[in-house]
């Protein structure tokens, strides 16, 4: 994560003070930055190895905005400064920490030292960690957080305030509460405003709304962040198995998802695995090994379009001038038909298009690639005469035609195909496209040819 | 926008309901259904210009109601809707409308129309609509509502908590308050939490946070975005060139443009242009545009490849068996500077990159992009020996290696030079990247099949 140019003063202040040991100028530029600025800046100082100034940044700072700061950190460099604290002082900033922050901070360190900590909890502390850690990474069990507010039925409006009024310090949100029933099941959801505006001897469960917009444990956290989007909440509650209400994710929480979850499409888009972290930090050896195997399955899918060749040599020894156009054409019909596929696989993740609007959607891009195909042979035709003569223009420009035809008919169906197989309709990124047409464009492109210059 | 499976039930009988007249089994049905989700039936039907059952299902639902559903349509099934009302309806819904959504429809109409309704608005409402309009789209202007609690500098905690209840049915949060001193000025801003656990008798002022994170009416929406997910913002509020406090952006408009942009990174990726609608909605004649104009610039710069093998025409006609092995070089290269390219653009979009991690990137890029060269180098190598002897397959491995280690390098690199010129680092997208290497890799296969080859 790189510096923002606006933070770049007050780092430079801010390491001036510390490498003076100025602790009156530290204390005077700290509460003029954020918890998410001081943790970019302390970012940069462990990235860089700086630890002892990292820990002395950190040391400046009251243990609340300690654990805040901490909990904007990165996992590698949560890890280095929890492993440079004592057990007494990585407790009391876990016990800072809002529930989601501290179960993925805990969930950086290693065994003995997480042992060794829950050792050290109350019983209700410990039992609270080990349930949240144990969800699955990138479902909404992972993601949530049981700071919330939750009332039970039957409580009064001016009750109900007061419970929130209590728990404002700690919870995530108090904007959106929770009625749960006597066996903790979700009965209902309020909003804050609704309850300010109500009158205070009503009960909850009269103004409550009782079919609540909730996610399961286990539902994938695109489809949580959906639901935010969709609905435009503040918070999802999620439930477990029995319905017991048991978290919630926030909006916040959400919109990181859909960030990710747009930077995993667009690395699917180019045959790139799931990467763990930034492209900037993750470790060679992962990055090298999510983009292998699809570079090297291509390989063999490009050996097609050499089999093309092959089969079509004397056609190319006969009129070696047709190879000049070979990358230009495969090229053409690759990028009209990755277009093609990109178009509806992210229309896809976006919910926009669906499987029932193909016929549709194929008749659109028979247009749209048809009047494609024409402009890009007309581009072409001029410098096929000037290159190699008329006969070889007209090969050059019909077969232009009919690779973008065909290659963004495929480039649109592909993604439809296989979803329908019950695969992931990104597996259509565009190197697979691209291959898939090179191999059919060497076919259509000497077809012609053989057939268009033997029969001239 | 396919209609959700889960609503498909909800729909049959709702479209029954409408088909059979019946009055009570539709209000029985509707309170079951969420605004967005009528909407999306409602959109469907109008889609399939189904405007009787679409007007139908629109005057059954309470005034309020019918607002927040036309709200959620897309801009051109809300014109039909709008078209098919009068003034005094229309104005009504308006009316119920929160100003973003009200600025929004209103922008639908036509000129006529909107002096229409325009002459039978109160002067103040009348100027706010034209303001709220007049906002460039992509902006914070375009993007913010004015309906948000605004606290006059000096008013007690008591005070402000009674403002807030009073607020509670109009604005679009009552969650985050801002101050503003007498000249409208954003002097602070503080949480609805923070007032209600504060003393009834202090004033707004002592509890603030007077540095408030806030955006310009013309700064760009994907900065507006990133401020709300960087510090977990409720919303962002918008002061014009004299600071004076205009509106708010909240959390669920910015959440819709963390997701627009990301559409349209991908589609830049691919080298299309930016679309007005979706993919399955937007005008053919636009869909061609947004995607023709790199397809023939690209095809002229295909012509390069074309002008590197008519410079090797000797070497190919001497061995027309290395033909076979050139799209699989080409591809391969192409396919890992794409990969390296849009590692690049995301990273930088993301904030994850910068400009001056160039050097520690390039530096992995040589490792990862080497690894990856020899691995494809060995997987093609026994396919060379197979097909034309052990010469070529060695002059096939070589230029593998030299290949992808390139384009993987260009795909790296033209990011950050795109940058530095002060273009849009996603420039350099998949086809552009691809084209560039195509036209190398002929150069470097057979400028190596020449020296070698002849040389042997």
């Amino acid at each position: 994560m790189p510096l923002d140019e606006s933070l770049m003063p007050h780092k430079t202040a801010l390491l001036s003070a510390l490498e003076a040991n100025d602790r009156a100028r530290l204390d005077a530029q700290l509460p003029e930055l954020r918890s998410a600025d001081i943790a970019e800046i302390l970012q940069e100082l462990l990235e860089d190895d700086d630890v002892l100034r990292g820990r002395a940044l950190l040391a400046c700072l009251p243990l609340e905005r300690r654990a805040s700061v901490i909990g904007h950190l990165h996992a590698e460099e949560q890890l280095v400064i929890a492993e440079a604290m004592g057990d007494d002082v990585l407790l009391a900033v876990l016990e800072e920490m809002g529930a989601d922050e501290r179960t993925d901070l805990f969930k950086v360190l290693g065994e003995d030292r997480r042992e060794a900590l829950l050792r050290r909890m109350a019983r209700q502390e410990r039992e609270e960690l080990k349930r949240l850690a144990s969800y699955e990474e990138g479902t909404a069990g992972a993601l949530m957080t049981s700071d919330y507010v939750a009332i039970p039925t039957g409580m009064t409006v001016s009750r109900a305030m007061m419970r929130v009024r209590q728990t404002a310090p700690d919870a995530e949100t108090v904007y959106q509460l929770y009625v749960i029933d006597p066996e903790g099941c979700l009965a209902g959801t309020m909003s804050l405003r609704q309850l300010m505006v109500a009158r205070p001897g009503a009960r909850v469960d009269e103004l409550m709304i009782r079919d609540v917009i909730h996610a399961a444990v286990d539902t994938p956290q695109e489809e949580v962040a959906r639901l935010v989007a969709r609905y435009d909440l503040l918070a999802v509650p999620v439930v477990d198995e029995t319905r017991r209400l048991v978290g919630i994710v926030t909006h916040d929480d959400a919109m990181d998802v859909v960030e990710s979850e747009a930077t995993e499409d667009i690395h699917k888009g180019m045959s790139i695995g799931q990467l763990e972290d930034g492209v900037s930090r993750v470790p060679l050896a992962s990055l090298y090994r999510k983009r292998v195997t699809w570079l090297v399955l291509l390989v063999f899918g490009n050996l097609f379009s050499g089999a093309g060749i092959a089969y079509f040599e004397d056609t190319i020894a006969a009129q070696v001038a047709l190879v000049f156009f070979l990358p230009l054409l495969i090229g053409s019909g690759g990028n009209a038909g990755a277009q093609a596929a990109t178009l509806m696989v992210r229309g896809m993740a976006t919910g926009d298009v669906g499987v029932k609007d193909w016929g549709k959607l194929l008749g659109r891009e028979l247009l749209v690639a048809g009047s494609l195909g024409l402009t890009m042979a007309l581009a072409v035709a001029p410098i096929g005469v000037i290159r190699a003569g008329e006969a070889v223009a007209l090969v050059v420009a019909v077969s232009m035609i009919a690779i973008v035809l065909f290659g963004s008919l495929l480039g649109m169906c592909l993604p439809f195909v296989l979803d329908r197989l019950g695969w992931d309709p990104a597996t259509a990124s565009a190197p697979l496209v691209t291959t898939l047409i090179d191999a059919s464009g060497v076919l259509i492109y000497f077809g012609f040819a053989t057939l268009m210059l033997s029969a001239g």
